[in-house]
């Protein structure tokens, strides 16, 4: 019986997407080869990078301003990657606005190779709001994280200012209609949105490409990658293969304007149901909820413990907080289905009748 | 019909090991969800991570003097994660033996992190012979390739040093029996003998881990690496269920020493068929030939081409040499069976006969 999968990553996949993989594992597209046996430099190959490329450009209206990279080592690999190909001295400033675990973990990588200030945070009420900010005029970039994983919360207008934005995408990419024109730099581990982990996605504006720290290595510098198409050392084939599947099963289903009626929907079901439960609580301001992220409480740890435990014999699977956080998260990527979650809100009820 | 992949890398994998993976595509371990689903930090993931590193310790023999990480980036990204992890000053010394192209890119990125020698190279012959080195006593390491991919050079006894060895064994690791012990660092990606691409392996010794340069990126450092069980970020799970199943499939077929033997067999079929055609040619000097690598060119460029476009035919494939060689080249790696040289040696036989 297939589960409904609530982790924060690596995480669900469409099964017709599965299906398709599974189907081309041992021979792929009559070629006598796995996918997974495909040279990167061969006519079997090739089209598969290059729809990925493609599919990324069409589904969130990437213009030719822009490079598209696959590369490897996850977002935290760009932590340091995004300072040290915009900064081109130790000299140079950026700033940073700081709204959970995984942008705090970016300002303070980013810190060995430049200038760096706190534009804001909200780390003084445990990451529950977006902040106000502060940037410097002379930043040379603003650096934030759209989404929230641990803590769910999520940026619905992005920050209006003069310097290039570089931003953390990894848990909310392809799930909302985004103005790629508004960041000089967007970047995203795949295993949330995009496909399974071990590919990791770069968008960056071409004027911001020359400007790197001598120091920065080569595998890490984007102008090198661009210039070579991402195929400059053996890039993560099967990563990128499952990736392009998954961006050409969203193109089916109706591309990211589609999804993101189903995203919200979903969203709205579980916090509504919360909110008026008066059993669970969410501690985020409504205003800044993520629609992919949802944690939750209930009235005490071992009924927390609990609910995850009876949630999993029903499968619904992966709903333990982040130990940052305690309590319950509940997943909702792409490939959760709106049944996924009315299945878990159909549980959380009947958890609530007994235990109350 | 399965053809005989004699690509260099991403290259074959044991058909069984393909079947087993395709079998659990969709529902791991009736787990109802896909390897590639599965949180890295859950119970269904982490015996097959850690299963993954014991294999390594058990078919290399790596000593608990030794740290075994997965990473991610390729040898690339390890080209620069050596002098980073190794040097701690920019006036630091480490020596380089150049015996091809990806050791000549080694030794480049290198230069920007220390005070780098060339302790010996075989450039002036196009790298058809292992050269004679001179090192630096106050050196901190020696780097070598241990296989040359592109031109078919190998390393068969390990140079005899005070420092330690780091070496890049991309091509030939798993295929003959090597003392881990003589090694500082071991490094090698996944995509030639171990899985597929998108997984690094790094085996460090741990008394080298506290010497980085305190500017290396923390995602190239072994340390961080180490102390995280390689689950410091999520790693590319789907390409270490793969590698761990291979190499599951490689101790049940008897290990190191018996692929080796196989190798050499399948080595000698070729290097002697070649040697005594008269038609078909190696350059490389016979008591450094690689045993997995094996470059040779017919009379001349159009024969080449006629030759490997009749391969691909035949079933035989990917059998274009390397830009800067020309010529054929059959990568003979542990999933090549014997009888997958047997055949190139017939086509090859019959292709003279035709062309002489």
């Amino acid at each position: 019986m297939r589960v409904y999968n609530f982790a924060a990553g690596p995480s669900m996949l469409p099964l017709e997407v599965l299906e398709e993989a599974k189907a081309s594992l041992t021979d792929y597209n009559n070629s006598g080869m796995s996918v997974m046996e495909l040279t990167h430099r061969g006519k079997h190959y090739e089209p598969i990078h290059n729809e990925c490329i493609s599919l990324v450009r069409e589904l969130l209206g990437v213009s030719d301003n822009y490079e598209v990279l696959l590369l490897q080592g996850g977002a935290s690999t760009q932590f340091e990657a995004v300072p040290l190909n915009l900064l081109t001295s130790f000299e140079d400033k950026a700033d940073y606005i700081v709204t959970g675990n995984f942008s705090s973990k970016a300002y303070k990588e980013a810190k060995k190779y430049g200038d760096i200030a706190l534009a804001g945070s909200s780390e003084d009420k445990n990451y529950t709001y977006i902040p106000e900010y502060t940037v410097r005029d002379d930043a040379k970039y603003l650096h934030i994280t759209s989404n929230n994983t641990i803590f769910g919360l999520e940026w619905n207008s992005f920050p209006d200012v003069k310097m290039p934005i570089a931003c953390d995408m990894s848990s909310d990419i392809m799930s909302r209609k985004i103005d790629v024109d508004k960041f000089g730099v967007i970047y995203a581990g795949a295993q949330k949105n995009l496909g399974p982990a071990g590919v990791t996605l770069v968008i960056v504006k071409k004027d911001l490409l020359e400007q790197a720290n001598p120091l920065c290595p080569s595998m890490l510098k984007w102008a090198l990658h661009a210039k070579n198409n991402s195929l400059y050392n053996t890039p993560p084939t099967f990563a990128i293969y499952m990736m392009m599947l998954n961006l050409r099963h969203l193109k089916k289903i109706g591309g990211v304007e589609a999804i993101e009626k189903i995203n919200r929907e979903k969203a709205k079901i579980l916090y509504d149901f919360i909110d008026n439960s008066g059993f669970y609580k969410n501690p985020v301001k409504e205003c800044d909820r993520s629609i992919m992220n949802v944690p939750f409480t209930t009235p005490n740890a071992d009924l927390d413990a609990a609910c995850v435990k009876g949630a999993e014999a029903a499968g619904l699977v992966s709903l333990k907080g982040h130990r940052l956080v305690g309590g319950l998260r509940a997943s909702i990527y792409n490939a959760m289905p709106v049944d996924g979650v009315k299945a878990l809100v159909e549980y959380l009820k009947k958890f609530e009748q007994e235990n109350k």
